[in-house]
């Protein structure tokens, strides 16, 4: 039985890694510790009322280390002794900018999506040594990819590229430091999702992008540490290069 | 004759890349203007000092736009209507820390290493557009190379990689937004100095690397728009993969 920490659960692809969690037996997923910044939306207090326990809100600012530590504490008391197996840091934002001398949104994307990140693997540290899977997933995108920029070079959206591209640098020093003390710490793709993030033009319904990620999270080992994964959705990425290939993205 | 701006310039290399530009004759180097964030250290001084007017120093803090916008109001008065051909955005810190979980300079490497690149790009863009050569060279390091990670990963400076791979996300979409309009924007990697940020254990003099720099920002071309460009110092890097050898290097 393994317990599931996964932040930024309000919505989008976060709550639906709950859901998909959900799915499977107790004897399997023990506790979901879903966080929110503020007061669970409707949708998630929905999925929380239904979950006979299993599913934990925990209110936190990852990207205020106060906030974390405050966090982890809770978390400690929720875990009753246990550790926790599996962190997905899931929080993000995607701001979009007319041109990029434009950009007034650099620094508080980094704010949330790497000072999050390592905040929030900072804090839980002694909670996953004391876990089974020692499992860190962080969930960035093929956008940031340097080899894709020949596809993705026009979306405007020059401070999500940076940041995550400043993400899976943060990831590959966590997962290369960590990887001989257990740990299997990796990005993850989850695919162009239908969410107020990826918005309506995306290929993918929100489900399906949590689907696949989490079979990413579920497989991946020693070999996959510090690596940008891609989930395998083959054929739904055509007309953006048909990327849902799996395995690890080009850098 | 072309007009420089180099950050960052107390000491290290941007002190040499200013002499380097010093020993080319007035018809093909103009004014290089030099900037300190405080009063110019006594080496910086000397060389003005020894000039004849051609380095002047302009007191900027690159981080903070307010005074990036000040000193591009100086920096115009001082071009008296000619524009800016060359910027190099030299400024930055390489911040040591004993594990990856301990490290608690993220948020000021990024402050340094990349709001100030794109706080100058952007404020001194209209200079930029009046100058002939239209160029942007951003000082970054193999060392934030993701190919380089079986290399480098064991370097215990996890903000400054983290902070230059987003810096070399920056320069790309730089790059690739501004190539149309005439700009070559890219990175440079001047080798492994022994300045005050390379330490004493470093293989290259720091004149060695500005020669080598300068070079690379003489020849760089369309082609080079965007990409991070290593020195062509083949046989000085043994030890550390020999990575001198010119061109692009691997993200």
């Amino acid at each position: 039985m393994s317990n599931y920490l996964i932040t930024g659960t309000s919505r989008g692809l976060g709550l639906c890694l709950v859901k998909e969690l959900l799915k499977r037996p107790a004897t399997s997923v023990g506790l979901i510790l879903a966080t929110t910044r503020s007061d669970p939306t409707p949708a998630l207090q929905k999925i929380i009322d239904e979950s006979s326990g299993r599913v934990i809100n925990v209110i936190v600012n990852p990207a205020d280390i106060e906030s974390v530590k405050a966090a982890s504490l809770a978390v400690e008391k929720h875990l009753n002794g246990a550790g926790l197996d599996v962190l997905v840091n899931n929080v993000g934002v995607l701001p979009i900018s007319n041109g990029i001398k434009n950009m007034d949104n650099l620094a508080e994307a980094f704010n949330v999506n790497v000072m999050s990140v390592q905040n929030m693997t900072t804090v839980f540290l002694p909670l996953l040594e004391k876990g089974k899977l020692k499992k860190v997933a962080n969930i960035s995108t093929t956008v940031s990819s340097f080899a894709y920029q020949d596809i993705f070079g026009r979306v405007p959206a020059p401070a999500y590229k940076v940041t995550k591209a400043a993400l899976n640098m943060l990831t590959l020093q966590w997962g290369l430091e960590y990887r001989d003390k257990g740990f299997t710490i990796f990005g993850v793709s989850p695919g162009w999702l239908k969410t107020d993030l990826g918005g309506e033009g995306a290929n993918l319904e929100p489900e399906q992008g949590a689907e696949a990620t989490m079979k990413v999270i579920d497989t991946a080992g020693e070999e996959e540490v510090g690596k940008l994964l891609n989930i395998h959705l083959p054929g739904f990425g055509e007309g953006h290069g048909d990327h849902y290939q799996g395995g690890a993205v080009p850098w």
